[in-house]
């Protein structure tokens, strides 16, 4: 098994790129990626991806941007993990290098998602869910998570305004990044004013979809490293799995996906939460933040609003998250997401996040979220 | 880099399973490989599906499957990579098993396709072309390999009846495989007058479609060789791709990612296509059948349909292909089918294909297609 380092990212803004085709946003990002690693060939493309087939009638994305890459001849695939296939697919890449069967390997994560009418999306995003149990009694995604959300105020005791902090701080970051769909700062009244959506869960607590392409380019690490210190290795991948359906649980409430692969991806890199230095985590809507941190170890149960109203999660606090808007504000084109978590986490590892930089910022973690909780995969990254 | 074996497999006959669901097909598949393997668990799954999203409105199958068969917690994922999706997802496990990152691995191919009316089964699968080249021009599936094979017809002035021998083949071997979805002996007077689909392809050269399951059950080869003669192991794995649209290729007649991952694949194993004792190639339509074994080094191009004349390609042949009915006979579920196709490998190398067993059959070759040509993936497989 061989260590696996990033030495090149790409990324298309995230908004309604209606002049520009699932094709040619992938191909933007991959461009970007190849330019940043000063390569021109990759010996395998992994292309995460979750509604291309149900949107844009288009599967077989493997041959279709290989061949807009100029590249055809290489190996190519999708990976589908719903909201979390972006990861699924980097995680897939770093095993393809890492088994000595490829040398080299681009990920890029695209997702095209405005084009269609709101409702074909909303269905389209259901079928991360259980179809049977879930989807087919009406319950659209939000409304899943808006459930949960009650639940978790009702057991812990919180109200709907302390989840405030995680939006605030994912639009204040966002504003620096240019990249992110939202660039609008807002305020704990806005917050609290927001249109509801499905109760608790308002606008400003939901992440806003959007077109979007986002890769990274791999190699074996013992190939680069000694010459570049713009490279990143990867020391923690672990992929978990929990019931799709959110009855099925014992506990609703608990990301057992989440604990399962952060620990897996903590004893790999011989680390502790507590030396995390930043967390991209799934802020798909507030009450996922809140989840992600307490499985991943940043928070006693139930206690991880805590966090945000002390102020721990900005930019200079105990552990900063969404640090270049997340999926609040940065935005979510679901399959994309999980390759722009690791693009923005190499960004703060180079030292290259301008205004949103993390001081001394030596470890980041990044952990990407199908449907409710059911695929969860984490990563860990360590400046090289 | 790990040598990595096959120590179960199991599967679902190819039907109209009207009673059964995407993961309870797919469960039956796995529990059968588990129970052959003798193992009740596995590190990870791998799921090759292709249309569960448009035609079952279900994705995340990771969260699904995993759950359903009493194994949440495992990570698992979909790949997909249209009718080749079956051995994308194979690769997939294999690169990981072979990178250490997991111990043991399953993979199932699943697909339900007869519960949807056929026009949207028509329209789902023609999301392996080109959305915007092919497809939006109305050319289904079986149109675009139309167009090709009135090319080859053309080009070296073979008859249609010429590829009577490939579906005469498929039927005879299927009559003895009982999960087979047609058990129909077919006569070249029933090929010649059978009702016309897309000129010149008529029924009897188009595989049908279908529901089912096939599952394998994949571990490092050093932890078992030495102890169970049936298993198999892999000795060549590749994946390449071509143009999707088969406008944009310099050659519609050449699979050059069949070619492209043959000759990887033969050079991994260290043979030579006269090595090959059977092969299981992607015969949905005939003329694929003929292509592959051209682009594959079994025949001159232009030639293939020689071999079927010459009774090459039958169980006593040279070069016997779709031993256990093919996609045409079999059937071709279309994301399970690389799957079946190399769970069929397993059984003849293991010596367990009875009426249909290749005399001292050692070396097995597996290639699955996505699209017509544009993902193409090879496997080779040896006897323990």
């Amino acid at each position: 098994m061989r260590d696996v380092a990033i030495i090149g990212i790409g990324q298309t803004p995230v908004d309604e790129h209606w002049d520009r085709s699932l094709k040619e946003l992938a191909g933007e990002a991959i461009f970007a990626a190849l330019n940043d690693a000063g390569r021109e060939i990759a010996d395998a493309l992994f292309i995460g991806n979750m509604l291309s087939g149900i949107l844009s009638k288009q599967e077989n994305l493997g041959g279709l941007i290989s061949d807009w890459i100029g590249l055809p001849g290489m190996e190519a695939l999708k990976i589908e993990a719903a909201c979390g296939s972006g990861a699924a697919a980097f995680r897939a890449a770093l095993m393809a290098v890492s088994s000595e069967d490829v040398d080299s390997a681009l990920v890029v994560g695209v997702e095209k998602m405005t084009e269609s009418l709101p409702i074909e999306t909303t269905e389209a995003l259901a079928t991360a869910a259980d179809a049977d149990y879930e989807s087919a009694q009406g319950l659209s995604f939000v409304a899943i998570n808006a459930l949960v959300m009650q639940l978790y105020l009702h057991t812990y005791g919180w109200k709907h305004t302390d989840f405030a902090p995680f939006s605030i701080n994912a639009h204040a970051n966002a504003m620096h990044n240019p990249y992110a769909r939202l660039h609008e700062k807002i305020s704990e009244k806005e917050y609290i004013s927001a249109r509801m959506i499905a109760e608790p869960i308002n606008l400003l607590d939901a992440s806003p979809t959007g077109d979007g392409a986002a890769a990274i380019f791999l190699v074996p690490a013992d190939t680069i490293l000694s010459v570049n210190k713009r490279n990143i290795k990867v020391v923690g991948s672990a992929s978990a799995t929990d019931s799709i359906a959110i009855h099925s649980r014992h506990d609703p409430l608990w990301l057992s996906a989440a604990e399962l692969s952060a620990i897996k991806a903590y004893q790999q890199a011989g680390i502790k939460p507590q030396d995390i230095d930043f967390f991209e985590l799934h802020d798909a809507f507030s009450i996922m933040s809140v989840l992600s941190l307490e499985a991943c170890g940043f928070s006693e149960r139930g206690q991880a609003p805590k966090l945000g109203l002390d102020g721990q999660i900005t930019i200079n606090g105990r552990i900063p998250i969404s640090t270049r808007g997340g999926l609040k504000a940065r935005g979510h084109p679901v399959g994309a997401t999980g390759v722009y978590q690791i693009v923005e986490t190499v960004q703060q590892l180079r030292g290259e996040a301008e205004y949103t930089q993390i001081e001394n910022a030596k470890v980041g973690m990044t952990q990407n979220i199908g449907g409710s909780g059911a695929t969860i995969i984490t990563h860990i990254f360590r400046a090289g």
